[in-house]
């Protein structure tokens, strides 16, 4: 949200996050470098900042104190997993026993794809579109859903609430992609849930016993207010050889993602262009408004114990 | 006027314009299309629009009415003439018997030319530009007016009130082009008038008897503050073959108008960056103010019934 | 500082400064032309001004007086000297006696060398950093100093009031150039001073008796909030052949400069970033606070009689 972080490995080869400024003449402490010591050397006049931000030196200054409260830089609360060093949201704060969010298992038998896409558009338009479902017959046409001749089929979603978060169940949802619509003829279904975890995650987990399982954990960065980094995690199994699914998995993934971006960046152009969101839903837009919901209370601080009720909605797909 | 509207043919074939703004989502329905039944799909969640906006259809939706009101995007009120669309200014409004500005009759023997350029500028700029006599011999020097050694001949111009307009007519003014000034040796004159008409629409008109005649009318659509889009209507007779005169016109007249465009481009950087237009005028400027006037008044949406006095003035060329 | 301003030599071939805005239309003069008799023609509608800004004429024109007040353009007092035109910041104002600043004597035996460069800085930053010492062993590690497997020595700065100034004076400090330190094996130093001079001049010069003598005096012009232009003019007498030390000073000078012009852009947009400067300062810092005050008082027009206190700093390059 605006404020650039500098990352760095400390001397123990612990990550470490700080404002990405200098408290000196506001350099960004990015464009330094990492000395033996393990503290991050400003680039600009070569002062020297560990991983809490203290100024252990400022080179020449033979007077005075190097580590005067005046010369610290602002740190985050760090904590690595999975390959992904998350930080804690508020500077010179600590988050107790608070953890982020955990990926799902990877399981032995499980194959891992990870890419990342910079999307422009807030971060919950985002999310409301990695978890919603409709569009995907008329943005994503042809590849996703629709652009099947078989008539579309009733199907219910059922709205659950979870911990600090949020999850849609689909039930009698035709096994199918694009114009490989199994499910039609043979009333194969796929057991599939949309979550939403604050702060930021997205997940959509799709199963059908003995054939597949896969889950794609979508981690949400709020860069600004109109730009979101993405992660994409899809961790799967599938009875046919990873070396066959992997690159589709990858491909396809890419080729969707590439109409979302577009459709999300032309939204927000007409979000600016217009002042401002003013939505219409309808019973479709099951986790939209309740994602708006979480992550506004979650903005305010405030402990997020919300009692979404339970809903069920039937639509065709 | 920075409201982005998308345009299309229903049904029956007939113009319509709505919004560009899905009211579910804010996506532009631009990008979206026509389905077979005249109406307009979105292409984000596949929301489909009449011609006067009412939500026709949410796809998958099996609950709730698919036209409730908060589904309806705005409309404007369209006419079509002379192959262009006219949109009323003000959403889901009525132009009741009004009717938008007609170009002068395209008789038998004439010849039309059309084409359009878009300003960075003021609309009032583009159109005071587009009627000034002055300017012609110094930013078009050699081309338009100006470059004669023949010295410049005293002309009267008379200004009359139009009906939601202004009209100049100018006495006395010499037959020629740049270096060609036939009026100087001649005496020859030409029958000249400048016209404006509210909205938005400038119109130069040239006769000599017998030799030649020629309305240019420019429409001009306000996209923002400081771009403007012109749409020019030649429709001219002369004594010389159309074959001959066509390219001529069309060339010498994008030749000056990337003239004006220059001119006018650097004009609204300059009013930019002192932030905001201060005029002086003298006598020569003798629409510019009156134009002024009357698209302050239309703005505020009053009834534009000026009584504009008679002027007449004295001037060289 | 956000004025454009429009250069032009009058009839007597005086250097003249006029507001690049002709008060007719507001378009810039700067796209004009110098008339034979040395007015200035404006290139839209050709009005023309004379070196005070006064219209000398309205082309066409046949009622009411050309010079009206309302037609008078701004101008700027001018002075030329050393090649440079320098403008009175005020428009329409008299600066009385008063005189830009001397660039240091061109003595026979001296060379110059002249460059310009535009830093996306304000001027302040820009300012500090020609006159700042510490960064250089950082920023230009290698290249001017720092890199040296020697040890750092302690040197002594002195700060002294100048009128309308301020200067700093180095006692100790080894001579050397990057790599090159020959001040830490002979105990040779530079007799070494940095100034600023209102409004906006920095200058900086060594001296190495019977070696080297040189003064780089910076004319510093705020073309915006965050854009300075910058003169160098070098000055300088050496021992060795100036066709070989004049090519080096060159390389070596831009060289410099587009480190310091790459970590001014990025400390610029950092203070965007975070909205606006935030710096903390050491004894290090001996001249960045004392302009920054100059500079401040100066804008307000105050007369600038400060009693800056003599400082004495011990510090290690």
């Amino acid at each position: 949200m605006d404020t650039p972080v500098v990352l760095f490995r400390d001397g123990d080869g612990k990550a470490r996050a700080l404002v990405d400024r200098c408290p000196h003449r506001n350099a960004p402490l990015s464009l330094g470098r990492v000395n033996a010591d393990g503290n991050l050397e400003c680039g600009y006049h070569g002062w020297r900042f560990d991983g809490a931000g203290e100024c252990a030196a400022v080179p020449g200054l033979l007077t005075g104190e190097a580590n005067a409260s005046a010369r610290t830089a602002e740190h985050f609360a760090t904590h690595e997993s999975d390959g992904f060093v998350w930080i804690w949201g508020e500077a010179n704060a600590d988050p107790g026993g608070q953890r982020p969010f955990e990926l799902p298992a990877l399981e032995p038998n499980m194959v891992e794809v990870v890419f990342d896409y910079d999307l422009d558009c807030t971060m919950h338009a985002a999310i409301e579109n990695a978890l919603d479902v409709p569009h995907t017959a008329f943005l994503h046409r042809g590849i996703f859903r629709g652009g099947s001749k078989a008539p579309t089929k009733p199907i219910t979603a059922e709205r659950h609430d979870l911990e600090g978060g949020v999850e849609v169940q689909y039930l009698g949802e035709p096994v199918g992609m694009g114009p490989i619509q199994l499910g039609k003829k043979t009333n194969l279904t796929f057991d599939h849930w949309d979550r939403f975890f604050l702060p930021s995650v997205a997940q959509v987990e799709y199963r059908v016993d003995g054939w597949l399982r896969i889950t794609n954990s979508i981690l949400h960065l709020p860069m600004s207010a109109f730009r979101t980094r993405a992660w994409f995690v899809v961790r799967f199994w599938t009875k046919a050889p990873p070396s066959v699914v992997k690159p589709i998995v990858l491909a396809r993934g890419k080729q969707i993602l590439k109409q979302d971006a577009f459709m999300l960046k032309a939204q927000t152009e007409n979000t600016k262009q217009f002042g401002g969101e003013r939505y219409t839903s309808t019973d479709l837009d099951l986790l939209g408004n309740a994602i708006w919901r979480l992550l506004r209370l979650a903005e305010k601080g405030e402990v997020v114990d919300v009692d979404l009720p339970p809903r069920q909605v039937s639509f065709r797909v």
